[in-house]
């Protein structure tokens, strides 16, 4: 292999596409000019197909954990009751924010690396009466689970006045997403996934219900006050000095969706998807969650008696340049996590699957090689 | 002109040299590999002798506000007084964002324009006893004006038990700054101002009585808490994740300053402050600040009976694609201001004189030309 040989295939960040780093070396420009109007109002209505909105995406400069700050800090007053749903890392990261501020914070704890039962959802909701938000992962980056959110929005519509807020950080952009058909009141992402920029932005939309309630409570934040951004949002404009440079990258990647198309991307990720699924599974490598919750953007594997997830993917970082993630929280040690999400091919699995049985055989595990390859091509041309 | 040619001259964001924005094309990678941490540890160390500080510099994922956010959410408690000066926009900023939280909040109002006179300090210790934190806006972009922090830190020492909170925003990277001998307390920056980054990042540092305070009471946020921030710094990370691309940037940042040598860059500062006084009061434009109070970074003109700083502004913007920042507040329609601060050049300043006096001429204005030019360039080899 070369020296500097890289395959980034952490689920965020992911790679930038070379038209998105070009975009992004144009001249800088001031915040408060016109040039910079014209950007954001050329930009910021291509990003509502994406969410499945007609409401205004807002543009913050932060990771997506700012903009989960600005999700429920906009929309939960004092004392209010919040139900979070917590299927893993990024779960507890959103109650944990929750709890740093006066809410009544409820956890609805779900094994990791599984979806939410609806019953268990529908028992919290008669539980946990008067809930004001109910929280959901859609793609919980540190299992690969991809939540059922359109289903679990419909639930919490028929039995709870709630506003439901969702952490769509690691799948919008690589998921189908109909922000105000299904429901959702706030839905959130990153700059750093299946959006193929660097990290540095995050994307929000609030429904007109939940802009109604943000209206009528002051928000807990200044930086993430909704109410700032929306003013400016009229100027083309944002209230803070803005990732110009991010915002260039992100017109560029909204002329790559175009032209691929948002459907076929959504196909992609699905077939990058099955895939990653079947090669692991000619690998002998269980996969941590069930067909049904897997994520088109990410998938964990578990490791076995033989195989040692961390020191496969230490080494095939070392050798092969392969950068892969490991587990978090209960998972650490357990599992290893590959992202294809963004700017990643379905020749990226295959190169991932060859790489990954290189180093299961250097590290002296049985392995056949060719067979993972094999599997995720056969499913290649079967659905491609 | 060439069609396209664009002098971006507004106090930030400014310029990003060449090398830099290569710097920034480097490959994605995850913030949490042993790549990212090497970067950031190598990178981290060398921005303390910028703020002048043995302390941690913490990188945040924001603009400016958002670090200003983190500088008093992390050090003032529920219920304690904050002493804000307030000298123009960015004062006031700092202001609205301590009034957001349950703060009892004193402004100390100074003519925009001016520095704030240290009887007028004195007074305020005096009146508002058991003040908790001094806020201070080190250059107020605004009006252009350069605080005399040193000074001003040592009287909030000897009169009180403040801590001294000071956005230096748009001057840390082209001043002298010593927040450690100084005894300030929290020191705030921007990436795209004197840094000759694009936005995206702001650095922030606590002194020990700031971090000892900070680690006794409640982080009002989460996402600029200071605790984990200062968890994950030992990592060589930061909590959440960051703006890798704009990081790489950063460390080619602190190359040319190291290439310069610190003490040249606020020579040059100096420098191209004084060729812009010099050649904006040859055009026979008043400045709006004296010479004492102005800060190297940005210089305020003001408008005569002649001359309309908005009318001339546009021209020079629309026919030379040359980018000056209008005024704020009171001052709005009242002034033109001119960056000089970052990736800029005792050249760019003539070149910025240039275009004005064409501007000047082409409005049907007074002016001789090469008058402003010979006025800076006289300042230049004295100087230089």
């Amino acid at each position: 292999m070369l020296p500097n040989e890289h395959h980034l295939r952490t689920p965020g960040p992911t790679p930038i596409p070379e038209t998105v780093k070009h975009a992004m070396n144009q001249p800088m420009i001031g915040h408060r000019s016109s040039h910079f109007s014209d950007l954001f109002n050329e930009v910021a209505p291509r990003l509502k197909p994406i969410f499945g909105t007609e409401q205004p995406v807002h543009v913050l400069t932060s990771s997506g954990t700012g903009a989960l700050e600005s999700a429920v800090t906009n929309t939960v007053s004092h004392g209010e009751k919040v139900l979070v749903v917590v299927a893993g890392a990024f779960g507890d990261r959103f109650a944990s924010i929750c709890e740093r501020y006066p809410y009544d914070v409820e956890r609805l704890e779900v094994p990791f690396g599984e979806s939410v039962k609806e019953e268990a959802l529908l028992q919290a909701l008669d539980t946990h009466s008067n809930v004001a938000a109910v929280v959901f992962t859609y793609c919980e980056t540190s299992t690969g689970v991809l939540q059922p959110v359109e289903k679990l929005t419909k639930i919490v519509k028929e039995h709870s006045n709630a506003l439901v807020l969702v952490d769509g950080v690691s799948c919008i952009g690589g998921v189908p997403t109909q922000m105000d058909e299904w429901g959702i009141d706030v839905l959130v992402t990153g700059s750093q996934k299946a959006m193929m920029l660097p990290p540095g932005l995050s994307l929000i939309a609030f429904s007109e219900r939940a802009r109604s309630k943000a209206s009528e409570i002051d928000s807990l934040t200044f930086y993430f006050d909704l109410s700032a951004y929306e003013k400016q949002y009229e100027n083309g404009m944002t209230p803070f000095t803005p990732a110009v440079s991010l915002i260039y990258g992100l017109q560029e990647v909204c002329n790559l969706l175009d032209q691929e198309g948002l459907e076929n991307v959504f196909k992609r990720h699905e077939l990058m998807k099955n895939m990653t699924r079947a090669g692991i599974e000619a690998l002998g490598l269980p996969l941590l969650t069930n067909e049904k919750d897997a994520s088109p953007t990410v998938t964990a594997v578990l490791g076995t008696e033989q195989v040692n997830t961390d020191e496969l993917r230490k080494h095939v970082q070392k050798k092969y340049g392969l950068s892969l993630a490991g587990g978090q929280k209960q998972l650490k040690g357990k599992i290893l996590r590959i992202g294809h999400m963004g700017y990643c091919s379905p020749t990226d699995v295959l190169t991932t699957l060859t790489l990954l049985e290189l180093g299961l055989y250097d590290l002296g595990y049985p392995v056949q090689f060719g067979q993972s390859v094999k599997a995720a091509q056969e499913v290649y041309v079967q659905h491609a």
